[in-house]
């Protein structure tokens, strides 16, 4: 999983770099994020003017879109900037305490420019948001520059390491080259030319998104590795009360709580890897000025992005949880692993936010198959399912279960459809009918996303791919996939059940194929995980070392807390004593 | 809620103190559990000499069972006292580093005493695990008594505040009239007597079990009352374009984020009523030397102390991540009731460990019942399937929707029995064959735990009770028992599907009542949880106080952190100028 030429800028996006800053990094933003939308939305002279000296990290800056009032919503933000023609420069405007910005990671402490994102105002007419470069603190000095209020949110569940800033701003002007031009423009005059597309404006989003799935897929693997080592060490409750107590891995509901978990994040990591193709493709269409195919992948990436996170964050805990006691340890690092990647529930888009969207994104989909308008390729199957709607019989084969997956995902999409034109033959306005039919948004949306990763997974482990792997490899990964399917079909049985008939045996069949497999994947356990290779240094885990000394660790790491220097605490003779002493 | 005659000991016991020390207190333990247990377990001799003692404060103790080796399973604790009859002594041992006690709450900085749990050996013939209480440092200087390895075991995930300690120790020695004596004895001559009844052992396990559940609705409540005025505060996204932005409660799927979490709260706040109903019951019995229901109240205490466990600690997460990335500040408190909730999944018997056990015990009530042996209240519905398998018509009424819900857990203790029987006849053993039908066990088990929740839930809410509340009171009650139900039903409809036939038309109901009734609850969200009666004290969150000034807390707190108090960081030109002029 390594890769020997790196450079520190393109570090950020390296395995290698994966878990290394466990409280996070103040400039990964910058470097993952920062750059290429300045890449993105600068014109040349703009990108040769300031976007290579963030690249050369001379300044160092951040994005500030957020604010304490307003987040996923871009239209609802306050902060202003308003073009002087007499001037040639921008004044913006924090106007009240809910416009601040907040949430800009690394710009408590560590940036002296930020991107700012901004309602742009021309002779008091509003022109939509825009991106502005503005610096905030003194190159040399640091000391905030006049009108700019900085300063760090203050602690935080995770993400120690960022310090996530607020930016407040008062009459800050900066010359109109720092609006960034590529698309849209303003003219020393004061008029505007809007950009060609609005959806260009949301592409930094999507890249960012296709790197979050990557990182969730990376957490799972960390946390899976640490409780998987673990439970090879830590021996507990006879199963046969004549013998030694086993590693705790020979329970079954042990294996239940890691090995799903495993196959999560290959899941993951494997449709990730056919979501960053079909990212480059895009790249490629829109160097052509061809955008077709930007909602689908929106779209798709928005999908992957929520379930990779909700999954990630849910199994991260499971495994934390299967760690027993120890795993509330700090020492352990799980439940620095769940922070980092539950936070992605709610960065880059909301995750329900995001759901809704789909879900639009969906009906609007649905509504074009009835008409007999073509589809984007990965939601082919809507159409698909109404020109045929009859599943056909379960048979229980992986290419039958990525089938149900679909066809559950479509007939979610058929009855959210007919629920909102229902509302709406009620006389709800479309907006109302869309907020009642929430709940079906969301759930046909995330459907919607693990039918993609039944689909991509099983792909990638079944086909041509599989041909470049050796056949030992090929049995771990299908061993994983059979895993994987069978869990999932069992986790959305409700939803299967309601459009597919199983019977009783197709379902006891599910449950002796999940322990099957179970006890198949136990030999290989502590060898998977070894072959995610993380190093000691980034699972950070007295639980989770290559060497096991899992006991030892945890006892040197409670030895070496502050708290344990002194034979009697300070708290006694200050506080404990004369508090006992007193008789309340 | 609030209770005006407290003493400093029973304060512990109060609704008035739950959450007030937002990292966890040292004490606790101590009152909660520790002077219980020593009332329960100690001759009135042995209370009069250091029981009292404790109960006046004058000494501090703890409890020390878990090891950094073994938790859960008693038998596997390695911490060994051996008796010298020819000191009347019995000599402490903790044989080797997997053997240190670890994890008892406060003995890190706060206790001079410990009641530690220990295999007992007379002329080295084991005698099974006791208590000893064990005097770990000097009463007038603290300094750790000759032997005692005491200290800190390190930062955890949560309860920064409770100072977990680890416990050494070597050559120990208590006097013999140190060990806890009410039941089992060791007579001066090392003569033993053994306890009437092992079940004793764990009953100060059961009342504290009650305790959890009745905390675990606690945590939920709150943090139900923080993201419910949250999200009265919060404006987001309009549902229509041209209306300002809604209060984010009226987004549908923001509904769908709340309510349910306050109807789960209630749920279990009023069935570990019923629960401490029978506790209570069965003291007495106890005390007239009646045994029969401790295995009913062992089993059920576990159930709801497992799901109440789940359910808080997923509960207030779903809250927290309600309230979007705000909600990941520490200001917001949220994280800390996720600490606090989740851990409970875990201490008190793992939530595993403990479903296998109700498992076990569903599994023999199941037997008894085929063989017409009379069961146990709680359980009796076991035999009330077998005689009558049918479940008859789905009505969706409430006393349909909990007769669903137990036929559900019946017939999933059927086929896990079946799965049983079907290994044995394949010559497993036992013990194998229990461990391969592990996850049927606890699903089971879980099933059984949701049942009595629904049961219970219901009769509190409809029954006699209903008759001593107003009328407005029981109808925001029923609504809160309908969502309940409701949501309940269609998160188990995978299993309930299994054996009750729904139509179509029956699940596309259940979702217009979900629907209604979140549209019914509504108006009175906000007027509910001010009536759980939290103070701003214990909620301590910028998000959910009172006054709803929300963004004037969040900026406040962040102007509080020691991050801002200059204003260029330290690390600047320390760290950051050196670095970015060094070129890399």
């Amino acid at each position: 999983m390594r890769n020997t030429s790196i450079s520190l800028r393109n570090l950020y996006e390296q395995p290698v770099m994966w878990c290394l800053v466990p409280g996070g990094n103040p400039f990964s933003v910058m470097y993952v994020m920062l750059v290429k939308a300045l890449q993105a939305h600068c014109t040349p002279e703009q990108y040769e003017d300031f976007g290579k000296r963030v690249e050369r990290f001379e300044i160092s800056a951040t994005y500030a879109q957020t604010e304490l009032g307003h987040g996923t919503y871009l239209r609802g933000l306050e902060t202003r900037a308003d073009y002087d023609p007499k001037t040639d420069e921008f004044v913006l405007n924090t106007p009240k305490i809910s416009s601040y910005k907040w949430w800009a990671a690394g710009l408590g402490q560590c940036c002296n420019y930020c991107l700012v994102m901004a309602q742009l105002y021309i002779n008091g007419q509003f022109k939509g948001p825009h991106m502005f470069f503005v610096q905030v603190r003194d190159e040399e000095t640091f000391e905030p520059l006049p009108g700019v209020h900085i300063g760090d949110i203050g602690k935080k569940m995770g993400y120690i390491g960022t310090n996530h800033g607020f930016l407040g701003l008062k009459n800050v002007r900066i010359p109109r080259t720092r609006m960034l031009m590529r698309y849209a423009k303003v003219n020393a005059d004061g008029s505007f030319v809007s950009s060609p597309n609005s959806v260009l404006n949301y592409f930094a989003m999507v890249r960012s998104r296709c790197l979050i799935v990557r990182n969730n897929a990376a957490y799972l693997a960390a946390a899976a590795t640490i409780a998987t080592r673990y439970s090879a060490v830590r021996r507990q409750s006879p199963i046969n009360p004549k013998e030694r107590e086993p590693q705790i891995m020979d329970h079954v509901t042990q294996q239940m709580k890691l090995f799903p978990e495993i196959a999560t994040s290959l899941a993951y990591a494997m449709s990730s890897d056919y979501l960053w193709n079909l990212y480059e493709q895009t790249i490629k269409d829109i160097e052509n000025g061809k955008y077709e195919r930007l909602p689908e992948l929106h779209s798709l990436s928005c999908a992957l992005k929520v379930t990779s996170a909700v999954d990630s964050a849910a199994g991260v805990e499971r495994l934390r949880l299967g760690c027993g006691g120890h795993g509330y340890l700090s020492s352990s690092n799980m439940s620095n692993f769940y922070a980092l990647a539950t936070a992605a529930c709610t960065y880059e888009g909301e995750n329900t936010v995001l759901l809704l969207q789909i879900g639009r994104f969906l009906m609007k989909s649905w509504r074009s198959a009835l008409s007999g308008a073509p589809l984007a390729p990965t939601v082919q199957y809507l159409a698909e399912v109404q020109k045929n709607p009859d599943f056909g019989t379960w048979t229980g084969s992986w290419e039958n279960m990525v089938k149900a997956m679909k066809y559950t995902a479509a007939n979610k999409t058929r009855l959210a459809f007919k629920s909102l034109l229902a509302r709406l033959s009620r006389g709800e306005t479309e907006e109302n009918a869309a907020n009642h039919t929430g709940i079906e948004f969301t759930q046909a949306a995330e459907l919607h996303g693990r039918a993609f990763v039944f689909s991509s997974f099983t792909d990638e482990v079944t086909g041509p791919k599989s041909q470049t792997r050796s056949a030992s490899l090929n049995c771990v990964l299908e061993n994983l996939l059979e895993l994987y399917l069978v869990k999932e079909t069992l986790n959305q049985m409700s939803n299967l059940l309601r459009f597919i008939q199983l019977t009783d045996t197709d379902l006891r069949r599910l449950q002796d194929r999940l322990e099957t497999v179970l006890t198949k994947l136990r030999p290989d356990a502590v060898a998977i995980v070894d072959g995610f290779d993380f190093s000691d240094l980034q699972l950070n885990s007295t639980l989770g070392s290559f060497d096991g000394n899992v006991y030892e660790r945890m006892f040197d790491a409670a030895l070496n807390t502050p708290m344990n220097q002194k034979s009697v605490p300070k708290s006694f003779n200050e506080m404990l004593k004369p508090f006992m002493k007193s008789n309340i």
